[in-house]
């Protein structure tokens, strides 16, 4: 089956923010461009992440040749270890990328994989593929964009990227390679969205540094604990940089603090004098202005440790009047409520408190419009799909790209499961493939639809009640005394007359009913109704009834 | 006992948003400053709504003189029928704040209240109290700032305000009269914070009005639908004026917004020809370009008209491609999500949609930095407690104050339940009386650390495991087959082998106990952790487990 096309399947990441993961396919030939999670939100009660579902990937299993990954954040990695574990294939991303991801693997030791590291302008012939690794700025160190040469034409897949003229790296995105790739002809684009409702450029990540810099200097005297994403490698660099030229010793906490500085270090993305590092444990011998402490939890995280010392429960740091607290973050749609609670907690422990709504101590790793004009403007493509987004950007991006001159029939608005077929002259959708989310909930992995949620959601809405009686239906009696248990209806000082008046209910409604010969489960939905309507009637609430009846 | 001191007791939005409630007490006084409530957010699962707790109002019962609302949105009217089931006592507020009022007492028709309709520049004398109303500009008409003198001083309590100066009725925020009170000398100013973080000042409601009337001329031939608050009257006003303009009839839809539009018409607030008002089920018989639709649902609210419209289940209405749809409203924070989904719906039915985010179709009604700075200036209090806003902002106003000149020792940070006392030349925090939060679920009324909230969150996470066993304890032996009913915890493509092996586990459970001559309580303790453990291992979930065991 040789028809010139080029496959493009969307397994998410499209039409909502997470999860990326895209599927290329020539003739037998398919490689996957990252494979990431979401985290679940207050929809999703009891589930751990949100994980493509992979079927198409299963199905087309002896075709798969590679994973690509474009940089090392969640929702570009995050099921890799799932997707390892149904498929083995090689994977190939920068050092750091892969750094992440072995790191990640340490949970999932079953898995057995085998990865390749790649550095900007490497090229990896893979079959029909020729992948050239692009540099780009973004929020993590280490990240790509990709130029995927076919027999059909060629793809540019941004990635997340920024433009930044001020990289701390000291190599921004490489512009001049994404002009040369445009001048000869790029079929495709394929460019994330998250940032196209915003209008200009995004700040660089380098005045962020000058805003830090100039905040710590004016607290001298004070204890500083600043909190960012770990894997922002250049922020924490320049956090680094800051602390050394101020004379101040690091100390990191958090898990994934210490384990991504440790991996940064150990790879030289990330440079720093070991010496300058002290442990936690040794900060409060310290005076107050030697010591800078990097932390997690600037989203928030219940059981981070900047959250944990808002509450008090951090063992190893007590916050206190002389601690200035940098949240060096904005709140991701979602969190902003535990954010703000984290932020209200440390001042009323006596800390002063900065953080984005104060001053510009963050700025985000993907590009505003005008810096996706210039990406638009460079590859020149002959047609465009917007990808990383939810479908508002990628409605926005698509107005964008015809704002550049681009023709509305040469556009396609992504949606997960899509499958696009590309040839040297046509673009089109096909068909749609089984895709969408897959729950891992402990060790099962269950659909968005299932029972499991549905209940959860009643159950946490309006409780439970379970009604047990044991009747002899030979003698047409009840035996011993109903049971009647709730949990989540009841309060505390309704409880007792509650439980009284809801046995009378139960015996009422088994008198009405002749218990001689009958068939347990025939009295039940009886009384079932009958309970239901009785906590209704007294509280307003339709707690989910339960109802056993038991032969004795 | 006369002691030339006035108390003020915060019940409510201190160091939080919502639920507005403070007490001023001169000797055997008490006049109460708004009684509102909060929308539970999702860590209060099946909550209707919350209040304040009312222990001091109702310990204080023969006190209360009068309850003033300083104007109509729910955070500060909300709980005036829950205040009035327990106290009877004269309502003051505006016409509007009042009418608003009253419609909510729709709901409670056993609460008998009486009401009294002020204007701005009204003194009302009671008893020690003597109030004046001063006009100020929010987000609804109507709203007022307070100045209340009494032998121990006089207070300015600002209510929700911003500094509108092109404001919609004509009338601005009476900053002369502000100045006038502030140069005979007010000792204690209670001033909002929520935009306290904002630096400069608030976008003018006209402003809004002017992006309004470019975006609707330039769809001249699209029909337009524009979701907006309800109480929002100024808003709404602009609105109906464009749409006069350009020759655009008016369709109201959704509960509140055809509530509130009546009742602002009815008094004048709203001035339009009702002639141009049409039903909204005639509208698909209209050209697009004759129609302009209001509606409620801004805020993404579930039951919303909008929201169904989106989805597609609202009746009389089907959105189509010709539709404009403007949000002229932001975001309340947590509700983000909603909203997105709700614009998301809309582009993918072919709708277009402009929001904040695209373009300044919103301003608040809170004041900024620079307004905040203007408030206290002409104020010039001896003593300042910032209100209405979570600790954060409390803090910052109290930063704000203290960069205006203000002494720290002259600012109080109040708390809810703190109960301060002010005389000519001192305010210091007395004590803490019984305050908080009351959450209303169906009839009841419950407290946030209730066992009903902590069970419902745990029946959420990972769901319920019903054991029922019924043993003959004569014999030792378990009569007929254990059940076993599971909510929430296993999916369906693992539920018949897990009741299966679970049943399994049950019986070895029982084998292992001497059944003989056993009280079943005993017995139900190694039961449920045997269970447990059993879920534990499978499925990585910790259920809540209940299980009974009934004689035979």
């Amino acid at each position: 089956m040789n028809n010139n096309k080029l496959k493009i399947t969307f397994l998410g990441g499209v039409g909502e923010i997470g999860k990326n993961m895209t599927a290329l396919e020539y003739n037998d030939e398919i490689i996957i461009v990252d494979a990431g999670l979401t985290f679940p939100d207050d929809d999703l009660p009891g589930i751990d992440i949100v994980i493509p579902d992979m079927s198409y990937i299963i199905e087309n299993k002896d075709k798969i040749k590679a994973l690509i990954l474009t940089h090392g954040h969640e929702d570009h990695i995050g099921a890799v270890p799932f997707l390892l574990e149904q498929v083995q294939m090689p994977v190939y991303g920068s050092r750091l990328t892969l750094a992440l991801v072995e790191n990640k693997m340490k949970e999932h030791p079953k898995v057995k994989y085998k990865w390749v590291a790649v550095k900007p302008r490497n090229v990896l012939k893979l079959g029909n593929f020729v992948i050239e690794f692009i540099k780009v700025s973004h929020s993590i160190a280490g990240a790509l964009a990709l130029s995927i040469t076919t027999p059909a034409g060629t793809i540019v897949h941004t990635g997340d990227f920024k433009i930044d003229y001020e990289p701390i790296d000291g190599e921004m995105t490489d512009l001049s390679r994404v002009g040369e790739i445009g001048r000869k002809g790029v079929s495709l684009l394929l460019c994330e969205s998250t940032n196209v409702c915003r209008k200009g450029y995004s700040m660089s990540e380098k005045s962020v540094g000058r805003t830090l810099e100039e905040i710590i200097k004016n607290h001298a005297n004070n204890r500083i604990i600043v909190a960012t994403f770990a894997s922002n490698i250049h922020r924490m660099q320049q956090i680094l940089s800051i602390a050394e030229k101020y004379n101040r010793k690091i100390a990191f906490t958090g898990r994934s603090m210490i384990n991504v500085s440790e991996v940064a270090l150990k790879l030289g993305e990330l440079k720093f004098n070991r010496d300058n590092i002290v442990d936690l444990e040794k900060v409060d011998k310290m005076d107050d202005k030697e010591i800078l402490i990097m932390t997690t939890g600037s989203q928030g995280e219940p059981m981070s440790a900047l959250t944990r010392m808002a509450s008090g429960e951090f063992k190893n740091l007590k916050i206190r009047k002389n601690d200035l607290v940098i949240l060096s973050a904005s709140p991701i749609p979602g969190n902003e409520k535990n954010v703000y609670n984290v932020i209200n907690a440390l001042y009323k422990l006596g800390a002063d408190v900065i953080y984005d709504e104060l001053a510009d101590v963050h700025t985000s790793g993907h590009a505003c419009q005008e810096e996706l004009k210039l990406m638009h403007s460079l590859v020149k493509p002959k047609f465009f799909m917007p990808v990383h987004g939810e479908y508002r950007h990628l409605k926005t991006h698509k107005e964008l790209a015809m704002a550049l001159g681009m023709e509305e029939r040469n556009i396609i608005l992504p949606s997960i499961g899509m499958q696009v077929e590309l040839s040297a002259n046509s673009m089109k959708a096909v068909r749609t493939v089984k895709a969408g989310q897959r729950l891992v909930d402990g060790i099962g992995i269950g659909d968005m639809d299932s029972n499991v949620l549905r209940e959860r959601k009643q159950l946490s809405e309006d409780g439970i009640c379970v009604v047990c009686v044991n009747i002899n239906n030979v003698a047409g009696e009840v035996i011993g005394d109903p049971f009647i248990i709730t949990r989540g209806v009841v309060y505390a000082d309704e409880q007792e007359s509650f439980v009284q008046d809801a046995k009378a209910c139960i015996i009422a409604s088994l008198k009405e009913a002749d218990l001689r010969g009958v068939d347990p489960t025939m009295i039940r939905s009886s009384l079932r109704r009958n309970v239901s309507n009785f906590i209704f009637k007294r509280t307003k609430r339709r707690p989910m009834i339960l109802t056993i009846v038991t032969l004795g």
